[in-house]
C-alpha cells in the first residue's frame, strides 16, 4: 500500500518552504515597490497556508518514506511548486494565461529557460526575482536528488553515484545524505555569490548581478535581459560561461576542488569527457564561423578571433551544460553549425550538477561500449567489461545507461510527433522538444536563441511543460507512475 | 594472419558470377536493340575476366574461410559488384558521371532505391533490367547473408537466428546452410515468378513487370516509370503492396506458410509485431488523410475511403519494409504525417527478410525490455528477462540488441551533420542518411517520393553509398574494418 499521507505530509512541508522564497520575492517587489508586491504576498500566503494544511493534516503519518512513496513525491513536487509558482504571475497581470503562467514556472523549477515573455524587461522587479529564484531553487532541488535520491532509485546507471553498490563509484563524499546535501548546497550558495561579486565588478547591477548568478549555477538561462546576454561585454560573458561550466561539473567535483585535492578532479573521467567535449566543438565551430562566417565584420584579425573563439564557447558551454543563455544566434551560422548545435543538445551536463540533458557520463559509457562491442565480436567468448575510472561496470548498469538512452530518444520522436500533430513545422518541433525535454530552454526552428515559446498553441506547451519535467527527473521517475506495475498491491 | 588469398579467389568467383546476370542483361538489350548492346557485352566481358583472373591466380588457396575473412569478404562484394555493375552505365553514356553509375548501382546492390535518374524511362531496356538486377541479386544475397552469415557474426542480437546458441531460436529450418539458401532462394524466385504473373494479369507490359517484381521481392524500389507507381491501377498497387509486406517477412515463414504450417507463421513473434505495426501505421494515416486532406477529391466517400486507405497502407508498407516505391507523396499529408512517414523509415522489415532499417525484431525486443526497465526498477534484485516467443533472451543479447540501435542512431547522426557540412538543409540532411542507411530510397525534404537524388554534390553521394552498404551490412560488419583490434595480429 502506499502511504499517501507522508506524500502530502512532505508536500506540505515543501510548499512552506516555497512559500518563504516567495515571501523573498515579495521584500524585493517591496524596494521597487512595483504592482507586483500585493500579487507575490498573496501567493506567497496561499502558499503557506496550503503547505500548513496539508501538513498538519497529516502530520500523524509515518515518517518512514518507502521508495514508491518517494517516486511521487519526487514528481509531485515539481508539479505542485510550478502551480502555486505561478500564481503570482497570473494575478499580477504580467501572464494573465494561465497556460503560460504554468510553463514559464515549470520552465523556470526545471531550470529549462524556455520563455514565453515578450517583454522581459518591462516585468516588474519582484516577479523576475521570482523568475530567476524558481531556478535557483530547481538547481538545489537537482543537487540533492542526482546525490541522494535519483542514485536510490537506479534509474540509467545513475546507482554509479551510490556508495552502496558494488563496481564503480565516486568517492565517497560523507555518509550522509543530510550532510552531503548540506556541504554542496553550501558549494552552490558560495559559487552564486562569488559569481555575483565578479558580476558586479564588471559593472552589471545589483538586481542582475544576482539574477544572472542565480540562473547560471541552476544551469537555467532566465535573463532578465529581453536579448539574453547578446550586448554584454566580454567580461561578463566569460565570467558566465566560467561559472556555467561549473555549474555543469560534479558539484562532489566543486567540492575537492575546493579542498585543493585538484587530482581526483583531473582524474574524474567524466571531468575529461566533458571537457573534451567542450574543447572539440568549439574548436570545431570557431574553424568554421572563422571560415565561412560573414557576421564578424572587426577588421583586426586577433579581435576577431576572440570575438569568435568567444561566442563559439559561450554557445558550446551554453548548450552542452543545456543552460541556454545565447551570445549569438547559431541559427545563423549554417546548416552545418545548426547539425552540431543541435547534437550538442543531446549532450547534456555532468551527472551530480544541475545540468540536464541525457548527461556525459552515460554518452561517455555509450561511447565506450560501442568500441567493446567490436571486440566482442571478434571474441564472442570474453567478458569485455567496460571500465570507469579503472574498474569494471557491471554489465546491467551497462544495459541500464543503453535503454535510458533509447528511452531518451524514443521520447524525443514522441515529443516531436506530438508537437508536430500540432501543425508545427518539422524543424521546430524537433527543436521545441529537444529544449525542453534536454532542459534547455532554446532550440532549433521557430524556438530559437533569438526567438521564444509565446506563439506555440497551448496543447505543445502543456506537453512541453511534461517533456521538461520527464527530463528533469531523468524519465523513469514521472514515467514509471504511468506504469500498472507501480501501482500493483 | 588474415588470408587476402581466399578473399580474391571468392571474390572473383563471385565476380564471374556477376557477370552472367550482365551477360543476360546484354541479351534484353539485343532484344530491343537498343544502343547498351555493346557497353553491357564488354561490361560482361571485363567483369568475368576479372573475376577469372582473380580465382585462377588465388586457386591454391585453402579453402578454409575466416570469421575476419568473412568480414572482409561480405563487405568488399557489395563495393566491386558495384563498381564493376556500373561500368556499363558509364560506358553507354547514359549515367556518364562515375560518381552517378556507382551511387546509382550501389542503391541497387544494398536494395536501397535511391536513383539519380532524371528520366528513367529514357534509358534503355538492357540497362534498366540490369538496374532492377542488381537490386534482385541484392536481395538473393540478403537472404543468404542474413539466415547464414550474419548470425555466425552475431551482430545485434542476430545469433537469435542461429540454431546452436542457446536461448530463443527460430525452429531450425535445414541444417546445412547451402540446403537453406537452396530453399529460401526457390522461394524468392517463385515470389518473383507468381507476381510477374499477378502484374501481367492486371495488364502491365512483361518487360515492366518483371523489373517490378525484381526490385519489390528485393525491397529495392526502383521502378522502370518515371513517376513510380503513382499512375498504376489499384489493382496492381494493391498486388505491389501484397508482396512487398512478404518480401519484409522472414523468409523462413514463408517457407512454413508454403507447407501450410500456418500456426508456425501466426505464433511467430516478430511476424505479430510486424503486422500490428502496419496496421496501426495504416490506420493513423488513413485516419488523419481522411479527416485533414483536400487531395483527394472523389466525390463517392466509399471510392475516396477506399483510395486513401490503399495509399495509406502503400506507403506504410513501402516504407517499413524499406521497398521505397511511392502511390502518394506523404510530404503534402501535412506535418505531422511526415513525421510518422520519417519515424517509420526506422523500423525496418524482418530479420531474414530482404528489408533493411533497424529491423523489426530489434525494434519488438527495445520495446519489451523498456517495458521491463520499469519493473526492474521496482524490483532491483529480482532477474526480469525479455521474452521472446515465450522463451528467456539472454541479457547479453539485448545489450547487443540496444546497442545496435543506439549505434544506428548515431550513424544517423553523423550522416546528417556530414551532409549538412555540404550545406544541405537539416531536413533534407536527415532524409537522405536515413533514406540511404535504412535502404528505402526516398527521404524527406528535397528527396522526397517525386524527387531524387541527382541534385545532391558528389561528396555527398559517396556519403550516401557508404550508408547504403553500412544500412545493409548491419553496420558493424563493415566499421569493424576499421577498427584496430580487427587487424591485429
Amino acid at each position: 500500500m502506499i502511504n499517501f499521507s507522508i506524500v502530502l505530509r512532505v508536500l506540505g512541508i515543501l510548499l512552506v518552504f516555497e512559500s518563504a522564497f516567495m515571501l523573498l520575492s515579495s521584500f524585493v517587489a517591496m524596494i521597487y515597490g512595483e504592482h507586483d508586491i500585493v500579487p507575490l504576498l498573496i501567493s506567497t500566503g496561499v502558499t503557506a497556508v496550503s503547505g500548513v494544511i496539508l501538513a498538519v493534516a497529516n502530520r500523524k503519518a509515518l515518517i518512514e518514506i518507502g521508495k514508491r512513496e518517494g517516486y511521487i513525491i519526487v514528481s509531485l513536487v515539481w508539479v505542485i511548486f510550478s502551480i502555486f509558482g505561478s500564481i503570482p504571475f497570473v494575478l499580477s497581470g504580467d501572464i494573465p494565461s494561465i497556460t503560460n503562467a504554468f510553463f514559464e514556472t515549470m520552465s523556470g523549477f526545471t531550470t529549462t529557460g524556455a520563455s514565453i515573455l515578450n517583454d522581459i524587461e518591462a516585468m516588474p522587479h519582484g516577479l523576475l526575482f521570482w523568475r530567476s529564484m524558481t531556478q535557483w531553487l530547481g538547481g538545489m532541488g537537482m543537487i540533492l536528488m542526482s546525490l541522494a535520491i535519483l542514485p536510490i532509485f537506479g534509474i540509467g546507471g545513475m546507482q554509479l553515484f551510490i556508495a552502496e553498490v558494488p563496481g564503480p563509484t565516486p568517492d565517497k563524499l560523507h555518509p550522509k545524505v543530510r550532510e552531503t546535501a548540506k556541504r554542496l548546497w553550501g558549494i552552490y550558495i558560495l559559487f552564486t555569490l562569488i559569481q555575483t561579486i565578479l558580476m558586479l565588478l564588471g559593472g552589471m547591477n545589483f538586481f542582475d548581478s544576482v539574477n544572472h548568478s542565480f540562473t547560471t549555477m541552476a544551469t537555467g538561462g532566465y535573463s532578465t535581459y529581453n536579448d539574453s546576454l547578446f550586448s554584454q561585454s566580454a567580461y561578463i560573458q566569460y565570467v558566465v560561461t566560467v561559472f556555467m561550466f561549473v555549474a555543469g561539473t560534479n558539484f562532489t567535483l566543486s567540492y575537492f576542488a575546493l579542498q585543493r585535492r585538484f587530482s581526483k578532479v583531473l582524474k574524474n573521467e567524466e571531468f575529461r569527457y566533458y571537457t573534451g567535449f567542450v574543447l572539440v566543438f568549439t574548436f570545431i565551430i570557431a574553424i568554421v564561423l572563422f571560415i565561412t562566417h560573414k557576421g564578424y565584420s572587426e577588421t583586426n584579425i586577433f579581435i576577431k578571433a576572440e570575438h569568435i573563439f568567444r561566442d563559439a564557447l559561450f554557445q558550446v558551454v551554453s548548450l552542452i551544460t543545456t543552460t541556454g543563455y545565447a551570445t549569438a544566434d547559431y541559427l545563423t551560422w549554417g546548416f552545418f553549425l545548426i547539425s552540431i548545435s543541435f547534437l550538442i543538445m543531446f549532450f547534456g551536463g555532468s551527472a551530480g550538477s544541475t545540468g540536464g540533458g541525457i548527461k556525459i557520463i552515460r554518452i561517455m559509457l555509450l561511447f565506450k561500449n560501442s568500441v567493446l562491442e567490436f571486440k566482442r565480436l571478434l571474441h564472442p567468448n570474453a567478458i569485455i567489461p567496460v571500465r570507469l575510472n579503472q574498474r569494471a561496470v557491471q554489465p546491467q548498469i551497462i544495459t541500464n545507461v543503453l535503454a535510458f538512452i533509447v528511452f531518451y530518444m524514443l521520447i524525443f520522436i514522441a515529443g516531436t510527433i506530438t508537437m508536430s500533430m500540432l501543425d508545427i513545422d518539422f524543424e521546430t518541433s524537433m527543436g521545441a522538444t529537444i529544449a525542453c525535454l534536454g532542459n534547455i530552454g532554446p532550440g532549433i526552428g521557430d524556438v530559437g536563441p533569438t526567438n521564444n515559446f509565446f506563439a506555440l498553441p497551448d496543447i505543445g506547451k502543456w506537453v512541453l511543460s511534461f517533456l521538461m519535467l520527464m527530463g528533469r527527473l531523468e524519465l523513469f521517475t514521472v514515467l514509471i507512475l504511468f506504469t500498472r506495475a507501480f501501482w500493483k498491491k
